[in-house]
């Protein structure tokens, strides 16, 4: 990850939904956040990634560790609406925090996609407690993987 | 499934989908139908519906065997448009004819929902090869009990 | 499956267990009659061919079709014994009736193996109603292919 | 696990596979040692333990985290004998290193599972790197949980 930014700059999101307090890294600071980035209408998200934040977050509720959602939209932008997003939270019955990666200007990659070089969804990424960005990984990962590394960094100190 | 009409209405379709000619019921006479009624934020439909009415497709490719998907949207019409079911059969690489069912009028409920008593979705409807309604199931049905239907209404004459 | 005998012989078993008539393919005649051939440490028998056989036996009960096992042990002769096969039917909670291939003489391969020329764990036997053999598949053969194989061969008089 | 000995006993195996050199509790301080205990006719050690201890071994190999089986066989002695374990593992590919739990004089429990108080197969244990109890779970415990003990004690200092 040689060329992912030190210090990792926080999310743009034009909206939050399932939260009333916008969550921003510098404000988790002292918790393990996951955040995965997806698109609705990806396979991949849907029946991988999803599902497996969905664990995450049951598995650790409780601990001291943040379950976020990031809809990075790059392509099909006009049915990948706010609207559409929101329905579909609902029918998948996902309650985590989920944010609206800001449209690029001139796009089509959003802007926390594009500041972050993430390269397509789905993508998982995991900051230690100290905000530092320790996973960035586009695809599956298997859930004892994930949770091996979400288990150390909940051991080691801010 | 007493309820059942006995000769079938023609599906009412504003607009197909993966196909130049759209099927219809009296056309298809002498072959086995699968219709499988969907929505595309329906999460049985996505999990279990499409990926089965796909193996249908497969496992009797090269006989007598139609496989339809039909968008029974009564719930959240404003984002499955056609515009988005067009976008999520790329996704989802379903390349069998897909009819999009037609509004009701009032609605909510599309019109071959309503005129086939559809109660939700997923639905799998099986007609056999004289166009007689064979199978309404609302929700999952095994692959071993799917496919001795249909290979049991393949054995049949019309 | 041009090497398959066209009147297929009968099978040669030492010992049925689950049931107390042993059952022959002659006496079968008029039924569907599948059976699944098997050894209790073969992975992809205990993994996919006996839920699969079970699932059989679930999806036709009360209809002309007979599962049958087989355990056709042609390797690791010492510890695949009666005594053990009783445990695992027991543990597994397999209730269809399975056989017990007759040990070869002078072997590895028990008789109904050879005479079938089967090649492996776990295959997949179907006869018709009139005894002829339709499928001799060695490995995995997905539900929808065997349950459609299975509801022809209903349908078919025999 | 109020009733864990807080010093746990080593565990007695009269025999192990997999290894030239007996592992011991004493032996493997300052690592993560995960032991299975199953056996092998026991249907949720096939389908879910043995695969997931495989998995554990899998994504934390290279990191200090020791991955034994220990075969604590508590009925049907006559047929889960060491011979059978052997084919077994040979089978399933199981490489970790596997013990026998030494037969109970009078039984039928074996030693270690007496002296552990195990309640049955499949049982998870797992031990810091000091060598305490920091699991003992019968049944099935799902990855992410399994990932996320493992990676805190893994994180944590002998």
């Amino acid at each position: 990850m040689q060329d992912i930014p030190m210090a990792p700059p926080e999310w743009q999101v034009s909206e939050w939904l399932n939260t009333a307090t916008p969550p921003t890294l510098a404000g988790l600071r002292g918790q393990v956040v996951v955040v995965h980035a997806f698109q609705m209408l990806c396979p991949g998200c849907v029946a991988h990634g999803l599902p497996q934040a969905r664990r995450i977050a049951q598995v650790f509720a409780g601990r001291d560790v943040a379950v976020l959602g990031l809809h990075t939209v790059f392509e099909h932008h006009a049915v990948m609406t706010p609207a559409a997003l929101r329905v579909f939270l609902q029918e998948y019955r996902i309650t985590f925090p989920v944010g609206i990666d800001r449209p690029g200007d001139p796009g089509p990659l959003p802007c926390t996609m594009q500041a972050y070089g993430l390269e397509g969804t789905p993508t998982l990424l995991v900051f230690d407690r100290s905000g530092q960005l320790c996973l960035r990984q586009l695809g599956q990962l298997d859930d004892m993987a994930v949770g091996g590394l979400i288990g150390e960094l909940l051991a080691l100190p801010a």
